[in-house]
């Protein structure tokens, strides 16, 4: 392996979009959370997907690290480069390239955020509906299989992207995937893609299912007194089948956060924040019968958010929710935890964790996209303390061992990155081996994205 | 290779579920469309998971072919053992394990019949909307990624399968998926298994997500004057983000065959059967939207199929509706297709199918899944006529590429087998070679259902 060797025939090709800039490494070897930065020895800035072939081929020939990135917003250390490499950053593939509007898909490039495309398709009367918290890129929302608000009523990446179009660890190009709404012609190579994390291909080209705008959209907010009766409102609103087209839910301390990040005035206990879409028949019967229910848990009148900016103001609130947390506490990093569990298990999985972290002496506040049965603690702790660190190991493993316990799963959105990697043996048993197989078959050199999602003995 | 010894070294594990008879080998040898009969040397009838993993080292062992079997209802020639070996019948792996209602799931043997699932569930008030039109089972459907009439509701296998138990071609076994909605841990094997029809594992189990009754469901057919008008509905309706939950094409011959094998009288003109879900409040929403549109495109007023009774008829019609065609003309065989394009270009993609078939000797009446892009024509051949043959092959051929050249599929949901295969390479480009390339990773010795979905040169 020669990474020098790389860089030099690289140079050529990407002229000045070729950066070893001190700054450029620097930026793109931080994480968002915890992890120890870890710059690469060089960041590309492919504009074309015939580019992106090109880096990847020469980087097989030196067996040379290449680290795909988005916005750099992934949580488990995903694109940090610890065996150095290229980062290669999409920034300059961020073009819209087709609207089909009559079969509601979008052909975009990798590197457009969720907020541009769906500034892009306002005109259309279309939208894309995952939202991770952060303005993520297309490619990397693909690459961590990622979710958000809304999955509850239309899914997470998973279901929402047709077609891919991947550049090979050996620079082969693919297209995975077709216009066509279905299809059984072999493996799906689409999925097994979404949510690779970068170790398998990088993507250059997406397409992706979009909803309409639905004709009504209402969004409210419900405060409880605990938080069992929260998430056992929502249970019920699941088991009900009340298409809910988002279903969060935050603690005290989460609702305290926001308060004094968005200077929001929301009464610190449990909240629920919801929205409804449909017809405005349909938005009242939901909104109606998911009043009952909270009702019944003993939740507080509905406050609404009537107005668009209102709404926006909302769910912007809840977006930033993360960032509000982080400065609820000075100089303090984050882990942060995402577990996931079927629905039924989902109070017990809360009350149990909660019980966690009213022992552990660091905070912890919890919120989560309860409608899927994923929740995050966000454990906060200084840095430089070793046992806050090891308090928050702790508080972690034990929710990751109670989710595989309860029948779930240690990442419900997040991903795997190095943070969540201690605990893939144990969710997957063989199956974990089989899919270092399948990364052996399709990355004999481990160029792409080494050290993440596998282990290769 | 050697089939004997693996046949002695089998006999003692299975005993008398080991079959030798000419009769069961004859019924596992045969397709239900055009090929050729090739059965298999012997016929093993599993009762556990751990019976199927000796099975299958045993036959890694001696390198002999195994191949799953369900009920044998695909249309391909899925099934057929064209290297000899050992059919591994799931018949008596047919239990429902365990109902979650509160998480709207269950986990289920591959053996069971989508009809004897939703007999079991029905008192649950769950039911598992994948209906193909045979009585498939579900491990069938798995490895075929099936749909039906409620996939441009519900979707398919694909959207329907959470979790596998599957016997690796080394015996291993392994579990993918869990109970929890969603999860970024990591490949998604289950994906990449559901369609991979018994070429990289044999799926012993499988967790489902099922939906909850409707609380008012309705039924109607609609005639129009033209496959065209009829087919301009279909599209509006699917812009207009209506929420069907079934909307089925026939044309007037697929009609005319329906009315003779069921005793029916509709009008022999081209149908849209349509099905809604919902409140009682939403569904006579739909429905006096869907009409609107209907009446638009020169459809006739709605015949409602009222009573469940009635509604069971009218699907149990669409159903039976390969065998009513079949039977519609005299000694003959089908070759069925099974194009999926984009919904913008359904129309087109008909109409010159329509064209095509009209040009020929033969006749193939069309009917299918058009809510998703998806239809079928049902080429009827004499098996003892060349010139026929040859027609249908051509025919066929015609779909494929169309379908390809406006950025569909050549199979929507019936998948690869022996008769898919052609085309795939077409369809795939180099994706197919990283199929083989899966393949290889996950069965070196290629002993699991040889000769399908993938080509290993
Ligand atoms: C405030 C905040 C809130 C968040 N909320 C959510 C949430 O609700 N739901 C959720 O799922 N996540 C959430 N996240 C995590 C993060 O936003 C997601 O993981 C997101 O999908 C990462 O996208 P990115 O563009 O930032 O990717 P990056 O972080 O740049 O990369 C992520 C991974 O994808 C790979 N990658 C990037 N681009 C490509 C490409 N073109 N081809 C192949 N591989 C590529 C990288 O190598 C890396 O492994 C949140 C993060 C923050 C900071
Ligand atoms: C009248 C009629 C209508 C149909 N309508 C539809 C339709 O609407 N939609 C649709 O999708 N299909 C349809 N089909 C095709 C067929 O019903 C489907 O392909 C179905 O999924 C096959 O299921 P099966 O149990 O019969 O599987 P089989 O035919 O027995 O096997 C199919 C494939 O799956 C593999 N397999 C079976 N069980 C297992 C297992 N446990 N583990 C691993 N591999 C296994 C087999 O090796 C084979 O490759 C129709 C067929 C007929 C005859």
């Amino acid at each position: 392996m020669s990474i020098d060797a790389a860089l030099r025939a690289l140079a050529p090709v990407l002229g000045d979009r070729l950066s070893l800039s001190k700054s450029d490494l620097a930026a793109h070897g931080q994480s968002e959370t915890h992890f120890d930065p870890t710059p690469p020895d060089a960041v590309a800035y492919p504009r074309t997907t015939q580019e992106v072939s090109q880096i990847v081929k020469i980087c097989a020939q030196h067996r040379c690290p290449v680290v795909g990135y988005g916005a750099g917003t992934s949580l488990e250390g995903h694109t940090l480069a610890t065996q150095g490499g290229i980062t290669v950053d999409f920034r300059h593939m961020a073009q819209v390239l087709e609207v089909h509007s009559e079969d509601m898909t979008v052909r975009v490039q990798p590197g457009i955020t969720r907020e541009a495309l769906n500034e892009d398709l306002r005109a259309t009367g279309l939208f894309f509906p995952v939202d991770p918290g952060a303005n993520a890129t297309l490619g990397g929302m693909a690459a961590t299989r990622a979710s958000g608000t809304t999955a509850v009523r239309y899914g997470t990446m998973r279901d929402n992207v047709m077609a891919l179009e991947v550049v090979l660890a050996d620079g082969r190009v693919i297209r995975t995937g077709s216009g066509a709404r279905k299809s059984s012609a072999g493996y799906d190579l689409t999925a097994l893609l979404v949510g690779s994390e970068g170790t398998l291909g990088l993507i250059t080209e997406l397409t992706l299912k979009l909803q309409g705008q639905p004709e009504a959209i209402a969004a409210a907010t419900c405060a409880f007194d605990t938080i069992d009766a929260a998430v056992q409102a929502v249970t019920a609103t699941i088991a009900m089948g009340i298409p809910m087209a988002r279903i969060e839910f935050l603690d005290a301390a989460s609702v305290a956060a926001v308060n004094a990040y968005s200077r929001a005035d929301f009464l610190v206990t449990p909240h629920l924040m919801v929205e409804f879409h449909g017809s405005d028949a349909g938005v009242a019967e939901q909104a109606e019968r998911f009043g009952d229910i909270a009702q019944d848990c003993g939740g507080s009148a509905f406050s609404w958010a009537s107005k668009p900016e209102d709404r926006t103001r909302l769910w912007q609130m809840r977006h930033h929710a993360y960032w509000a947390i982080i400065a609820s506490r000075k100089n303090t990093t984050a882990i942060v935890t995402d577990v996931c569990v079927p629905i039924s298990k989902l109070a017990q999985a809360v009350a149990e964790t909660q019980a966690d972290i009213d022992a552990a002496p660091i905070p912890a506040p919890i919120l989560g996209h309860v409608g899927d049965g994923n929740f995050h603690a966000i454990l906060l702790i200084d840095p430089d303390n070793a046992d806050e660190k090891r308090a928050a190991v702790d508080l972690s493993a034990g929710m990751a061992e109670r989710a595989l316990a309860l029948g779930g799963t240690v990442t419900g959105e997040h991903g795997v990155g190095l943070g969540k990697l201690p605990y893939m043996a144990a969710e997957h048993g063989a199956g974990w081996d089989v899919m270092g197989q399948i990364k052996r078959a399709m990355d004999p050199l481990n160029i792409l994205n080494p050290g993440k999602v596998v282990r290769l003995d």
